[in-house]
C-alpha cells in the first residue's frame, strides 16, 4: 500500500501521515511508502515505513506526473489555494484549484489501476439561492472563486469515478476548528485564531458579529474522517462521489462560551470584535445548516462539543 | 453592436443568426457585425450589416484570442462536444467542453468590457440521486462526462460573472425537437429523427419505450430564449446565472399522436422500435421534471403542444 499526500506540508496532511504512521495500514494492506508532496518540502514525519518528501506545483502537469512515479494506491488531494486567496488572486485559484485538480485526477488515471483519490472539498460550495436547510441533493452554489473551482473539480471527481478513471471520494469539509499553527488567508481564519490566539496567550479579533452561526468540525475529525474516507468500499458511496461530511453548527458566542468553560474566562477577555467588511462578505455567504446524511449514513462521524474542540487543541496543537 | 457566435456552424448557431439578421438589433442597438465561428467554415448567412464566417478550435486558445479580435459586446457560445460523443471520447470532450469554455470566458475575459455571454448548458446537468421534481436550486448531479462538463462550465460562468469578468446567463436547454438535418452523436438525436426521418418520407428507429418522458423545446422557441437571454438586464439575473430554461414534458407515445394529429397516420407508421442499450443507458439518466421558474420569471417561453413543433418543422426546417 502506497500512499501519497498532495498538500502533504499543510496541517492536516502532516496530520494524516502521522495518523498514518500510527495504524501502519490503510484498506487492509500495511503501508510500504508514504509520500508528502507540497509547492515547499514538506516536514518529516517518523514512520514505520519509507516517506519521501516531494515538491510540486500541481498546476504544472510534469510536476504531477513526478510525484506519481511512487504509483500510489492511495492519494489525498489536499492542496489547494484558500478561499480569501482565491479571491484577491482569481488567476492562481484557477491554475490550482481547477487546472491542479484536473492534472492530479489526469495522473491518476494514467495508473490505469483506478486508484483511491480522496479529495477535500469544502461547504464554501453552498451558498446563495438555496433552501436554508441543506441536503446532500442540494445544488452547488458557491459564491466565491475558491468555491466554485471546487465545485467544478468536485463534478470532475464523480465523473471520472463513473468513468473507471479514479475511484474518488470527495467529501465537504467543515470549517476545521482549532487550527494549529498562525493565521492564514482563509476567510475562515479568524474561526481557529479567535480561540487559538487567546489560549496561546495572544490577543485576536473576530471580523463578525457573536450571532454569525458556522458548520465546523475539529482538526480530529477531519483527519479521522478523510482516512475512513479512504477505507470505504466504492461500492457504498453509489454514484455521486461528493458530500458533505458531518459537522456541527455553533454561533461564534456560543463557541466562545465554550472555550470559557474548558479554559476560563482570562482566554475570552483577549478576543476584540473589530468589523471586517472583506472577511464578511466572504463568510455570509457560506451556510452552516447542512445535513451530511450520506456521510453519516457511511459511517463519518461529528464532534460531540465544542468543548471537545477546545480540549483537542489543548491535548495536540496548543504552541509549548 | 457586434455579435460573436461560436458554433455558429450548427443548427441553432445558423438560425440565431438568421433571427439576428431579420431584427437588425440588439440590446437596443443596431447590429453592425455578424462573425460565426466553428471549427469549418460556417455557412454564409444573408444580412443588413458585415458577416464574417471564421473558423476555430476553442481548445486552443490562440485561436479564441483571433476570433475575439472583432471585440464582440455579445457572445453566444453555443460549441460543445455532445453527449454520445463525449461519452465515447472522454478527453475531446474535457478539450472543448471545459477547457474550451474556460478559453472562451478567459476571452471575453479579456477585452475588459464586461461583454454578456450566452452559453448553451443543458439538461444533462441533472440525474441521479436528487428528487423527481427539479427546482432552480436542486443539486447538478450529471449522469454523463457531457453533463459533468456543461455543469463544471456553469460554476465558472457564474463565477466568472460575480467577479465582473463578463456578463453570463447559462441557459440549460430542454432537448430541442424536431432538428433539422441529419442524425448526429447526440443520444438524444433520436428525438428527433423518429419524428423527422418520417415526415420526409424515411424510416427512422426509436430506440427506448414509447413511455419515456423527455423535457424538449422547439427550435423556434430556442433560438427566441437564447436571443431573449442575451437582451436580459444583468440586475433580473440575480447571483447565479445558469438556469433551466421552460420545457414541455411529453412522452414518446404522446409526442407521436401529437405528429399524428398534425400529419397522419403514414409518417407514424415509419417509426421502427428497436431497444438500444448504449442510448438507453445515456438518456435514462436525464430528468424531464423540471420547474422553470426563474426563467420563467425573467420571461422565457416554452411551447404550447408538440403539435406544434410538428408545424414549425413542416414550416421552417423539412427537406425541401
Amino acid at each position: 500500500m502506497r500512499v501519497l499526500i498532495i498538500g502533504g506540508g499543510g496541517f492536516i496532511g502532516q496530520k494524516i501521515a502521522r495518523a498514518l504512521a500510527k495504524r501502519g495500514s490503510l484498506r487492509g494492506a500495511p503501508i510500504t511508502e508514504l509520500a508528502l508532496a507540497d509547492l515547499a518540502e514538506p516536514a518529516a514525519v517518523e514512520a514505520p515505513f519509507k516517506v519521501s518528501l516531494l515538491t510540486a506545483d500541481i498546476a504544472e502537469r510534469a510536476d504531477v506526473d513526478a510525484i506519481f512515479a511512487m504509483k500510489p494506491d492511495v492519494i489525498f488531494h489536499l492542496a489547494a489555494i484558500v478561499s480569501g486567496q482565491a479571491e484577491a488572486e482569481f488567476d492562481l485559484g484557477m491554475r490550482i484549484n481547477l487546472l491542479g485538480s484536473v492534472n492530479v485526477f489526469e495522473a491518476a488515471r494514467g495508473l490505469g489501476t483506478n486508484p483511491v483519490v480522496v479529495f477535500s472539498s469544502s461547504c464554501a460550495v453552498y451558498g446563495g439561492e438555496i433552501p436554508r436547510e441543506i441536503e446532500d441533493w442540494t445544488g452547488l452554489n458557491p459564491q466565491t472563486s475558491y468555491g466554485a473551482q471546487k465545485a467544478a473539480a468536485e463534478l470532475l471527481l464523480t465523473d471520472y469515478s463513473r468513468k473507471g478513471f479514479i475511484d474518488g471520494r470527495g467529501p465537504r469539509l467543515p470549517t476545521v476548528t482549532i487550527r494549529p499553527g498562525k493565521p492564514n488567508a482563509a476567510a475562515s481564519s479568524f474561526m481557529s485564531s479567535i480561540f487559538r490566539e487567546p489560549l496561546q496567550g495572544e490577543t485576536a479579533n473576530c471580523p463578525v458579529g457573536k450571532d454569525y452561526e458556522l458548520w465546523y468540525t475539529s482538526p480530529r475529525m477531519v483527519v479521522e474522517n478523510l482516512i475512513r474516507c479512504a477505507e470505504l468500499d466504492a461500492a457504498a458511496l453509489g454514484e455521486n462521489r461528493c458530500f458533505a461530511l458531518p459537522g456541527r453548527v455553533g454561533s461564534i458566542g456560543e463557541m466562545i462560551e465554550a472555550m470559557r468553560k474548558v479554559a476560563g474566562d482570562e482566554p475570552v477577555s483577549r478576543i476584540t470584535f473589530e468589523p471586517d467588511q472583506r472577511i464578511y462578505d466572504i463568510v455570509i455567504g457560506w451556510r452552516p445548516h447542512i445535513n451530511a446524511k450520506k456521510a453519516t449514513d457511511l459511517g463519518l462521524i461529528a464532534d460531540s462539543s465544542f468543548e471537545d474542540n477546545v480540549r483537542y487543541f489543548l491535548e495536540d496543537d496548543i504552541r509549548r
